[in-house]
């Protein structure tokens, strides 16, 4: 008894415990796998084929692990095949290339095939139908068990198959469908859809958390973009979770990473105050291309739905898992894992990092201490942004065909990626201008910070401000965006630079195009979402909106007049969740509001317990005596007796208090009511005299129509 | 006209970087100041007066400064008075003692008369009142220009006084005045309360952030403690805000420091799992320490409403002045500025820390890369537990009597300070014992990670998470808390801890007594707060609470059948703030709504332009002809007529939507109502007829009544 009550106070922390710890062991196990089969692509440690190169090579005990980390134990499928290590001719390289695509083949269409088998909700991202979910529409199955397992092993097909997609969006949805399923071994949250909605806001945000390994910005995350009501009391439950789950991750550490952070970077250099002409023009270029990639994205999408290809998936992704395989091997900038892009992108030049795009002239490395000086860019950086330049334009390309295919598919990392790709290039060349400026000719505004031989100017630095630009384009997020980024790199320093960037890049794209990614796709679906953040601005009343507009009847019941036989027709004949209950059709006043669900089972009950239920018996809607029962005089109200003509009673599933307005209630009052209450209708009266009912979905159509948009495009279920 | 547009459209923006701006430079003057006016207190800069000691000392040009910090430049007061600078007998103690008191006293008297004579308001932390401001209750003057000069002298004065508070409170309440004074530059904000809100919102977060030098954090604590509707766009506009502030009070750089946070430290060793356990333990002591501390504080402040005390305000300032600088100048830990203490406590013992609770036997810093190695305390250490013990009890004590004084005093700082000496001590406690388990009869959890010579405790991490479980304890904040904490420290890998803490602390306080300190001022002072993070779990009616209960009659306005003097008298005999129109008495059919301020002035604009209004004139509450109005047949119903037969139309000042809810709604719906659609009052029908009016007093009285406390404490307007 005592156990109970406490696991009813406690059943909250206790959950969400619960959800953090397996979406943390969630992660890892994808993580895992996804790098494993990452490496599959390229060869094999065959004393023990179940490592991935790292761990392979670790397993080998060799002191010296050449440059590209490779080592004995580890095998490329070249090297398999009979080809010498060293052997880098043509025919090596064709083998490698052809495993490569042959693996990518493979992983793409066992994950579209599992994902159109088991589980058609397990693609894309899943962040869009969380919001609509969040915001109080039921989708059947989206969060299963199901979804659930085949998501887990299709991302990390997805992933391992090179496509440009990332594994953070569906992480989101992952954990949620681990907060859904866990939800019901606690009564208290699995009985009741706004308490588990609190649960699910709880795991979007530990879902961000093991996705980046930042808690904070998770939570952010979940307030800002996904949640719709988010009590405040959820904060810190949230909070908790995603700490967990990222302290669980952080302890499988599938990474090898010492820092808790996914690309820890460290500027020897703190930013300077002009620097943030370029990092506003990035911004500015990140809202370009984002708008840019929203656009062209949402245009194919719906040419998908609307031709043929929409009946192809797995064929959709066979095709474009070629050309992305064929495309991005021969660039190395592509043919690499997108997370170490990136990584390589946000990295200062120095000691640690002798790649391409660090290859100056005049510039040795000596001392992991000694200062960074400003040089002429060699031929490698100039080789490096042409390679750069062509893995940007065809990361935007593909990308745009990749998210929306019938596969798992995250934006994130290829947002960052591209960001990356442009901040590195506006880097390097802000800093080869500098550095032409450099001595005596120099600006004012360089002058003094800049004077010296010391580099002033960060290329990495750049590239991670681009990356801000570039995801808050797409996504038109904003304080999470900037925690997500300075927990992901630990840059506590650049705060300043990723909020000028996120913020120009925000407004830039809203005034190109109004939604972001996620509202472009629930927009695309025609989910049944009100954007909590939209303001209604038009002066439109409540009796303009409501049904049924002139002459039209409302089907209603009055509350002791009606007999089964009516109320049954009128259920028949209509298709309303819900039906008004007044004293009269006289009177036309308001008594109370009946769920279409609750009637259709009483009177199911009720005829499975009177096997002779007379259609002309009368049905009450009320306890109290009125008027219109006094006819029955003698008659007893209660159910339960055999006399035919003896009203039914089904009081009891009235809600006497149904949500009224007044019909001059201001539409910007009602919507505000609709979404702060989370209202599915309201009944509009006149001096207490019923006059017609609003539902979400006209609320909603009225907006579409407001905005000069199709009303017809919303869907219910 | 485009640029009007413009404006308007960019008006949020301009506003909140202009409260930013301001924020950021009144926060620099107030450290500027502060700093100053608390050395002055030890010695004066004779060659330059305006200069604090540290400038002094910088503008000597001296490369040897003493190890106190002193430098040939600044004198002490002993100094001044003829003492040699060496001398440290008796008379030059008690020369600097006696100026150290006389100055405290003068600077307190002078705080306290100031608020006393032209700023009441300015008295406190603030954060309470504008917690209730940002609910909706208006406070005429909190927010004004006066309490904001007043503010910002008398918190420096109280700061250099040496009492036991912070100026990080009072800093919220003096950004909101700021954004409160700027909002009226911008007619869209100025002059909608609501919209005011939501530059208040942004304010403080921008004073939570100049306060820590914590953007992030600032934003979580308005979110989290003092907003009351957090509408998400304002939320990046209040991100925005507080980082604006925090950029420029980094350009002022009142500390002379170089990293962004304010107690930055760096340990070498990271927490071991098993810590989790002190850190635990350190909550709990938090939260204990925090419910104790808030119910004293309560009972005094109640104490001296109810006496005479209050009477004498300065008064009682000038005595707690004295005994806080008797008992405070013989303790080192106490007599030194609070932030230097804190900033003491959390760092950790290496060779730039040579002070006497870095004392420890066996141990000799010669590098500064040289593991700390694991040590017995010296005497030194075992001297300053006892100093730190006394201090820490004094600082409780004092801190009771002084928060509620008359005077600006903020908690942040004396909440940080006791859970910092608490946390050193169980740190040091815990270094003992592992160093006395040390080499082989280590237990098992400390083997492994404990089993070197390297020291595996830092007690300045423990003072960390000591302090952040007193300040949840006293404060019960929690994700800002967190942040708070870790943006001031900058210890991004102390997240757990931090939080394992302030959970432990939240939660423990909570079981002793259910509000904060912020609540339960709200609660002393009988503001009209509706809390929206208690849930509301009885189940009663709307019924239950409505006004008038059983046979008394409800004031209402029949919408077409009363004279003005009939509405004249209603006025006249009652004080509500508004009043319902029915259609007649017999039918009680609701019509609308009327607020007696509209309709006190409608008549008072009537009698300006009438001479003679006769009081048979009908009043009309309705444009359409009802029933009652056929009465007067052949009457125009327009008003200006000088007939004084003439019904007078007041059907302008009816709000026609006003919100109703039906009887048998269960309260907490209606609590939830409240709070999220920010009413005042709402209208209960039963089948369309009015049956009463719950208001959000009404609806205050129940909570307190159904939680066993007395109704009648809450104060309105």
């Amino acid at each position: 008894e005592l156990i109970r009550g406490a696991h009813d106070a406690w059943s909250g922390w206790l959950c969400v415990l619960v959800v953090g710890l397996c979406a943390g062991m969630m992660a890892g196990v994808i993580d895992i796998g996804a790098t494993w089969l990452t490496d599959l692509k390229f060869g094999l440690c065959p004393s023990a084929f179940y490592l991935n190169k790292e761990q392979c090579c670790w397993s080998s005990n060799e002191t010296v692990i050449d440059i590209s980390g490779n080592c004995s134990l580890w095998l490329t499928w070249a090297e398999v095949m009979g080809f010498s290590k060293h052997e880098s001719g043509a025919p090596a390289y064709m083998g490698l290339y052809f495993f490569y695509t042959l693996w990518a083949l493979l992983f793409a269409t066992l994950s579209a095939s599992l994902v159109r088998m088991f589980a058609p909700y397990a693609c894309g991202s899943g962040i869009p139908e969380i919001k609509t979910i969040l915001s109080g529409f039921i989708i059947r199955g989206y969060l299963g068990k199901w979804t659930l397992l085949i998501k887990s092993v299709s991302i990390m097909l997805a992933v391992a198959a090179g496509l440009s997609l990332g594994k953070e969006g569906p992480m989101v949805h992952m954990a949620c469908c681990t907060g859904n399923i866990l939800a019901y071994l606690f009564p208290k949250y699995g009985k009741n859809e706004a308490k588990k909605r609190e649960i699910l806001s709880a795991a979007s945000a530990a879902g961000v958390s093991v996705a980046f390994g930042a808690p904070i910005g998770g939570v952010l995350f979940s307030l800002e973009e996904v949640s719709y009501y988010f009590p405040l009391k959820t904060l810190w439950r949230s909070f908790f979770c995603a700490l967990i789950a990222a302290f669980v991750l952080q302890s499988i550490n599938p990474f090898g990473n010492e820092h808790s952070v996914l690309f820890y970077v460290e500027y020897n250099n703190p930013w300077l105050f002009f620097e943030l002409v370029p990092f506003l023009i990035l911004g500015i270029i990140g809202g370009l291309l984002g708008a840019l990639f929203i656009r062209c994205n949402i245009y194919w999408c719906r040419f998908r739905k609307s031709s043929r290809l929409g009946q192809y998936p797995v064929t959709e992704v066979i095709l474009v898992t070629l050309m992305t395989s064929l495309l991005a091997y021969p660039n190395k900038y592509t043919r690499m894992n997108t997370s170490e892009l990136i990584y390589l992108l946000f990295s200062q030049c120095g000691v640690t990092n002798q790649e391409e795009i660090c290859d100056y002239t005049n510039r040795n490395f000596t001392n992991v201490n000694q200062a960074v000086n400003i040089a002429e860019a060699g031929p490698g950086v100039y080789a490096a942004m042409w390679e750069l330049g062509l893995a940007l334009v065809f990361k935007m390309i593909i990308t745009i065909f990749t998210f929306g295919m019938k596969i798992p598919a995250g934006l994130f990392i290829p947002s960052l990626a591209m960001g990356a790709i442009v901040g590195r290039m506006v880097g390097i060349g802000m800093e080869q201008i500098v550095y032409s400026y450099h001595g005596e000719s120099l600006p004012w505004f360089f002058r003094g910070e800049c004077a010296q031989e010391e580099s002033c100017i960060t290329p990495g630095l750049y590239a991670m401000v681009g990356a801000a630009a570039v995801l808050g384009g797409v996504t038109r997020m904003t304080v999470s965006l900037v925690v997500i980024m300075f927990e992901l790199t630990g840059g506590v320093r650049y705060i300043v630079p990723l909020m000028a960037a996120a913020m120009a890049s925000k407004w830039v794209g809203d005034a190109l195009g109004r939604m972001g990614i996620y509202d472009a796709h629930i927009s695309l679906n025609g989910y049944p979402f009100l954007d909590i953040k939209d303001e209604f601005s038009h002066t439109t009343l409540a009796a303009d909106v409501m049904q049924p507009q002139s002459n039209e009847p409302l089907s209603v019941f009055t509350q002791g007049s009606m007999t089964l036989g009516e109320v049954e027709e009128i259920l028949n004949s209509t298709d309303h969740n819900g039906f008004p209950i007044i004293i009269s059709t006289e009177s036309q006043y308001l008594v109370g509001f009946v769920l279409r669900r609750d009637l259709v089972l009483a009177i199911k009950a009720l005829r499975n317990r009177m096997e002779d239920v007379s259609p002309d018996a009368l049905v009450l809607f009320t306890t109290s005596p009125s008027t219109d029962s006094h006819l029955l005089g003698h008659n007893s109200l209660g159910e339960g007796g055999s006399n035919p003509v003896c009203p039914l009673q089904f009081s009891k599933i009235v809600d006497l208090s149904p949500v009224t307005i007044a019909d001059k209630t201001p539409m910007e009052t009602v919507v505000d009511m609709f979404r702060k209450l989370g209202l599915r209708q309201t009944l509009v009266t006149h001096n207490g005299r019923l006059l017609g009912i609003i539902t979400k979905k006209d609320v909603l159509r009225h907006i579409k129509r407001m905005d000069n948009e199709d009303p017809e495009s919303i869907l219910f279920n």
